[in-house]
């Protein structure tokens, strides 16, 4: 009577969401420790500049200051970051950008250890700085990393097919242009938050809203010089991520603390300004693209030169810059291309990972220079992509093999028949007085996974309990997208079970198994995998034992569900705890590693660019389109009506899939239009949301999704990753649909009500 | 270049479509050989008579009459029906129906063959005929079989769970109803047809619009005393089947007539007329209904009665039978039962198998009495429906387990967040003048396959042709439904190739495997199972060879797209004929063959009724509404709108799927509305489409369909049958409707415009 239907393909009930709704369930930040204390930096006010001293005399003997600490008081290699380990968790010679932390405080109370970082006293001897990098790939720029070969550039490469520059010349019609891509905040709901003790063991334990626990483990085993086995790490559900907590953020200066506070439980939790000033944004970008197509319509040629800015240190510039590459051709066929593209040190705030992981970035150019060559060869933008299209079998521009599901194609037919399209004509023609409309659409796409040379690899456990209840061990972190609720999904539909029969772990290094990153689009895709196998197995073992149990004859006669196994032949009901009773408790334990298959063709790419993730095997793909209303009087722009259509293979849950489509769309948006992240010589001017403009549900449509629901075969019921691909069209659709409205592209991003008007008043009168 | 993107779950366009439209491809009716004569029935017009002498003498020297045929010429049993063989290919002692074949005359064109009919003169001794079921049980009825132990009963069974008697007095609201259903035609375009010849090596060739040419093999080779391994069937594709080709329709004859034909083909091809008369048709049925139910809304007790009609032979009566208890309880859980079941012999049409097998008969009485019983308690018709609906892992109150994918829950839930449903009552209270509105529902289930004792076995082959492509053999016959062209797309999605890349041959005993029927909604469940394993065997052996040639270290790094291997880590390209060339022929062809698994429970089921298939262990389920409006002054009903949702898990092709629910709703309202069989003590008094009416696009709404996608395990890509679940719930959503409308059910079906008349005009004035 408990057993639902068919858990996959059904919007199941979050599992989470009482808990959630209800305040019981706990988020890092909710964690307030009996007895203890706060811990926070003192942080840079200079992009660049040695430390000449750090005087905390002013501070070390004020009441309520517990102690206060420098990278002297670091044991071990003081720097984290995957794969390269450059960030200090306390500056050490020299801060690189304003914001770098410096000293930590461990103080009574929020009060005493704001007072006391004020307090302190910091000399430093200002460092020429540089804050584009463009200019800091020059030969005589200030350096940010003495000791690099590379100096400034953190990752550089090429894709070379064919003969992108000859082609070009036999292009009948080429087109080119420069965008500028911005930065973007995260602007989760719950900032960096986490509390960190040193138990009787010496055990380091952290919790922390982070998408990484087990690789964080070692990078602070690695930075504090704190044994790799003494450390857990514990991800409850994080208030938000979308990549900003892809590696450390409190976690190192949390260490740090734990292990100078006497055995009392530290705290942190950043400010919404120290989040801001502190963590890490999607990387600004400069792309120049030059593409070239026959009268027929066929792409021929294309050149694109990619440069972000990563800032003061790598975090992930490189896999970022990586996948930019990887996308940069989006879902064309092009037999000729050059795509270069640079990741480069600045004195700006760190460039880190960001749902899109540099997708974003380059479809924004390539989706607006689509549009503008079938402009000039008379084609309609739609077809034209139609035309260009890959096929599961092709290669895409940059050099990138479709060999699993490949439903761009069907993405865009279903946009050529949706009435926001076929009537997009009489829409602009009924404009109202003082506005002007147009409608813009994009196709791209997303690679679920690490890529060639990391291993995609998830270890799934599920326990049967004694009493006949499941427990499912959940190996990678949820930022709020549902894949641990999905998870009691997965394996409700393999065990017969009613959702209530589980429970759920959350991610800890000490209960559950190493996973990889909540990131990547992978986090269903490969624990999903791995989780389907164990329960499969386990759901075998317990029908075998029920056999060997003398209660029927064959497995298939037996129905697991809810609690029971029903003996058909007989009508016999066993309760499942008496099966369990019969298990020994490793035979109700399984567990299976799964590592996600790759595509391998190291001739053909750069090694660099290849040790960065490039490329991927399995990809979601989209075409989105945006219905623009532009105010004439104030150059503001009305997202009027949206479609997302989406090939992420099977929709396990419809409303967690839909959530994934919203939120993505309307981050999407935000970037587009509104998030005007502003830096001055590297000095922040958008302090918090009150100057940072997020979208809210009255600044935009009701987004219109529609799923094509390939099967995926390498995925877990035929998924693949939804995550990412959601964000990546909003800027190229919008920005197309400005242009056809005001007759002009508009190549920096965010797509503001200032440029906009200044467009129209320099517009000859009607 | 060529793949489609995932072939899975998209609208690929339909393979057979180029061939049907432009008329190239050839039905059997299409057939006409070089020197073919035309075959024919000389038909009884009496109910029930002995033959007493049959009088060829004024046709055997007739210009053009090739041969005249009786029983006499009949070398084998001269019986055939599966399970029963009691009809005879000609009549011998005596015939039984309006209709039985007595002589077979083969002529030189189909003028003087209808002249030769004619003229042949029968003497009949009218025997004592029963044209009621409910009297052919009667101890002293006349027998149309005499050797039978049970005399007119054909089969007969209960189903018992715990004590519906003393339940029923339990029950706070009880309801009680008669219902009458009547005949149905398959009536497809195509009647029935065939051309048939004996070859020089002496094998009996029929080409015919069959559903099962494997078993009509079998049963020609009892009734004409052939070897079986000298017939050989094809079946091309049918114009139409819905189960009224299930078995031998001309075939016995044709093939006796070939055997009769000095080498010349010969063909048949019904009139419509004759294929009224002589073909199968849904069983008529009276089912009793009595339901009672706890104020709570909880269903506690069923009784039922089924009596169907089988007329004069077997044919599928048994089986049916089985079925419509099994889905006698619907998709409710109720814990005391009832269920007694009757299929009897009569002097009337052969009743056999249709689209729904006995579901749609039951459902129609079951879903007015749960209307009629809510009602009673003051309940919504929906929230009833959902309070008792079943979940995996429940019994339904017919002792059927749901051990697979359930979703009836949410397909009511689906209905019930639908407009049509949320704002009935605003369209009801806006009723024209001189017109009634109701809005009506119903939910039910259909099983696939055959259920636990004749195994449902398919067995798939696939060739790797010589050149690179590809050739399905499909084992089931294609009726129209698309199985065939789906088969394309499963193999297409294993192997990653366009569609153009296969050939499909048609079913034929002598180039494809047994696999049985087209039909109980297995027909790609059943062979899609057999033919994905067989292509995933296919694909591995080719990925296999190409590694042992030496073109790759690992078979995960070959993508096999349309008529071609990548070797993605060299970027080398190798036809697939290439490695086709260096594979033996054996080695290119991959078969596999499946069975479909069952539930067993023997100790709880009359062993009968399980011998004729009951239970299912695979069900579909839907809910179905429907808003009618009747006109006060004719009595018409007109279907206003119509919704049908489905759980049939994945959908393989969404076009298909949707073509099947188009189809089996409109053809179940021409079962509740229009389709009026009448017969007059066993003869025909609705002779062709003229009097039997058949709903056209103009007469129904366009059907919104909805499908809840649920994963079935045991199917392939996660799909299950949706062939049959379609037609179940027209009538009892469109009575329950009309019973909103006037304010009174109507219990015998269709529901005329006539019953409708009668009904407004006894109604007091308003």
């Amino acid at each position: 009577m408990t057993t639902y239907a068919s858990p996959i393909g059904s919007s199941l009930k979050r599992v989470d969401g009482p808990g959630k709704i209800s305040g019981l369930e706990k988020y890092a930040a909710d964690y307030y420790p009996d007895n203890c204390l706060w811990a926070g930096a003192k942080r840079s006010d200079h992009p660049h500049a040695l430390i000449k001293k750090i005087d905390i005399s002013p501070v070390r003997n004020l009441p309520g200051i517990f102690a206060v600490l420098t990278h002297e008081d670091i044991k071990g290699a003081n720097r984290v970051g995957v794969p390269e380990m450059d960030q200090p968790v306390l500056a050490d010679c020299k801060v690189r950008y304003k914001g770098d932390p410096v000293v930590l405080v461990l103080a009574e109370n929020k009060t005493l250890l704001q007072e006391a970082i004020d307090k302190i006293i910091i000399k430093y001897e200002p460092l020429p700085a540089v804050f584009d990098p463009e200019a800091a790939l020059a030969e005589n720029a200030p350096l940010l990393h003495e000791n690099r070969n590379n100096k400034n550039l953190l990752l550089g490469g090429k894709v070379i097919r064919g003969n992108s520059i000859a082609a070009m010349s036999e292009c009948d019609a080429v087109v080119e242009a420069d965008f500028q891509l911005p930065w973007q905040e995260h602007a989760y709901l719950e900032t960096e938050a986490g509390v960190a003790r040193v138990d009787e063991e010496g055990i380091l334990e952290i919790i922390a809203s982070t998408q990484t626990p087990w690789r964080d483990r070692n990078e602070l085993a690695y930075a504090l010089g704190w044994p790799v086995d003494k450390i857990r790490v514990i991800a409850p559900y994080l208030g938000g991520g979308f990549g900003g907590k892809d590696g450390i953020t409190v976690q190192g200066l949390l260490g740090l603390a734990a292990l100078h506070s006497g055995g009392r439980p530290v705290k942190m939790w950043n400010s919404r300004e120290e989040s801001f000033l502190s963590s890490t944004k999607r990387h600004p970008g400069q792309v120049h693209y030059e593409l070239g197509c026959k009268n027929d319509g066929t792409l021929h040629a294309l050149n694109c030169r990619i440069v972000l800015d990563t800032g003061a240190y790598a975090s992930l510039g490189g896999p970022v810059l990586a996948l930019a590459m990887e996308h940069a051709a989006g879902v064309y066929r092009i037999p000729h291309a050059l795509i270069e593209g640079f990741s480069v040190y600045t004195n700006n705030p760190v460039g880190g990972a960001f749902r899109g992981f540099g997708a974003p970035q380059v479809l924004a150019g390539l989706e607006q220079v689509m549009d503008i060559l079938a402009d000039k060869i008379a084609w309609d933008p739609l077809a034209f992509r139609l035309k260009n299209a890959v096929m599961r079998g092709d290669e895409t521009g940059a050099g990138v093999w479709m060999s699993n599901s490949t439903a761009i194609i069907p993405c865009l037919e279903k946009v050529q028949e949706h009435p926001l399209w076929t009537s997009r004509q009489a829409w602009v023609s009924q404009s109202p007085p003082f506005k002007q409309r147009g409608v813009g659409l994009a196709a791209g796409l997303q690679g679920t996974g690490y890529g060639p040379m990391v291993a995609d690899i998830a270890n799934a456990k599920i326990e049967l309990l004694s009493d006949g209840r499941f427990r499912i061990y959940s190996g990678v972190a949820d930022m709020g997208q549902g894949n641990n609720p999905t998870n009691v999904q997965i394996a409700a539909e393999v065990l017969g079970q009613a959702a209530e029969c589980f429970e759920l772990i959350q991610p800890d290094t000490l209960q559950t198994l190493p996973s990889g990153s909540s990131a990547a689009s992978r986090t269903t895709y490969s624990y999903g995998n791995a989780l389907k196998a164990a329960a499969l197995q386990l759901k075998e073992r317990i029908l075998t034992r029920a056999c060997n149990m003398g209660m029927g004859l064959y497995a298939e006669d037996f129905l697991l569900s809810s609690g029971r196994l029903n003996h058909l032949p007989s009508g016999r009901e066993i309760p499942l705890g008496l099966v369990a009773a019969s298990m020994r408790p490793e035979e109700r334990v399984s567990i299976y590693s799964y590592t996600a298959p790759v595509n391998r063709y190291p001739d053909k790419i750069n090694p660099d660019i290849r040790a960065a993730g490039f490329p991927h095997r399995v990809f979601a793909f989209a075409c989105h389109l945006a219905r623009v209303q532009i105010d004439e009087l104030t150059g503001e722009v009305e997202v009027c009506d949206y479609l997302a259509v989406t090939d992420a293979g099977k929709v396990l849950n419809p409303q967690l899939y839909e959530q994934q489509v919203q939120g993505g769309a309307v981050q999407g948006m935000g970037y587009a239009l509104w998030e005007d992240f502003k830096l001055d010589r590297g000095e922040l001017m958008t302090r918090n949301l009150a100057t940072y403009i997020l979208p809210t549900s009255m600044d935009v449509p009701d987004i219109l999704s529609i799923a094509v629901e390939t099967v995926e075969e390498s995925g877990p019921f035929g998924m693949k990753g939804i995550g990412e691909i959601v964000i990546n069209l909003a800027l190229p659709a919008i920005a197309n649909g400005i242009a056809r409205a005001v007759g002009q592209h508009i190549f920096k991003s965010p797509l503001t009500a200032e440029q906009l008007l200044l467009i129209l008043e320099k517009r000859p009168a009607e």
